[in-house]
């Protein structure tokens, strides 16, 4: 039996993913809040500690600590029975869709949300380029959504947990999200699932989850 | 016994990763050269057909074709002997930072790389953005690298490769190449290892590797 702390800050989608599996598949697991706009060299020696990259979310599974949101993802995901492929083909796709997310939509949406929603004085430029880069891959998955209930094998996995975190936020970035149907379709199937919450109700304070 | 096609451009760091992870590893494939600067939609119809997010590289295993660098390296490095971890924790660390390459290193470097050596007319403010996410990142890199030969247990794989592509490139981005002396060496030490060769020598035109 596994013993589980998860630190994250409400307002990362990237925090958001591996609290969203926990949820979905009931996982029991001490949940830590970690304030994401401290600077990184003053947060606490626990997180210091246990952060390779200085990001979060950071998974500590009896003393070991793991980071990346997808990379965590993939742990879980082993572990599980639930969001899971027997087929190597089909966890292979699902691993070409979390470094799509980490290099695409979990890069432009997430980073234009957070420099509409939470920064000011951004050049021009730089936002232009994210809305350009984002409003690319939303068509991307539009376009993959016409023809199928869920990203790989018709069925739910971290995939579209992965992909899903930020999307629910996307009235934030500003852009027009009525160009999208197919992703609020998809958006609107993965809120069915047993034990789905919003983005907006992620815990904002340390708690246990049992 | 597999039957590998490979499909990239010899100016891409996300081509040159499985391309080096062939020649380390002594693996026989077809390699196929996709010009990078075609519009998606004018490439040939084996390449549309196959390419899941119109990016190169694409490889084909026996008809099955999979994306994404990161993920075709999960891919072999699974069915291969070397550069391949058997305990979990050490894979676990390898997806971490191949996670952390495609969505930080793989991006800050290799669009900074591009734009300056291929595109011209950038605005200054995603140029400077670029540069100040490619130092920070760089800055990890070195930091990690002052105390190990290579980036997980001391021993090649596949995180190195992946890690290296784009900064055997470093100085076309017009950085101070000089800032990251571990970095230098850690390159040298890949370079050591049996089959490496520079991204430079990429092949240029489609043939065989027995």
């Amino acid at each position: 039996m596994s013993n589980y702390t998860l630190f994250g800050d409400y307002r990362s989608g990237n925090c958001y993913k591996p609290v969203l599996f926990m949820a979905l598949s009931s996982t029991p697991y001490a949940y830590r809040h970690e304030d994401v706009t401290v600077p990184r060299t003053e947060r606490s020696d626990e997180i210091q500690g246990s952060s390779r990259f200085g990001q979060l979310p950071v998974l500590i599974d009896d003393g070991t600590a793991m980071c990346q949101s997808n990379s965590i993802l993939c742990f879980l995901s082993n572990r599980s029975v639930l969001f899971n492929f027997s087929d190597y083909l089909h966890r292979q796709q699902v691993m070409e869709w979390l470094f799509w997310e980490s290099c695409n939509i979990g890069k432009s949406v997430s980073n234009l949300r957070w420099l509409t929603k939470f920064s000011a004085n951004t050049a021009e430029d730089i936002l232009a380029d994210l809305r350009d880069r984002a409003v690319k891959d939303l068509d991307r998955l539009e376009q993959e959504l016409t023809s199928k209930p869920f990203l790989v094998n018709d069925t739910p996995s971290i995939a579209d947990i992965s992909i899903c975190a930020y999307l629910y936020w996307l009235k934030d970035t500003g852009l027009d999200t009525g160009r999208w149907p197919q992703i609020k379709a998809w958006l609107d199937r993965i809120s069915e699932l047993p034990g789905w919450f919003h983005p907006d109700d992620m815990p904002r304070d340390s708690r246990e989850f049992a």
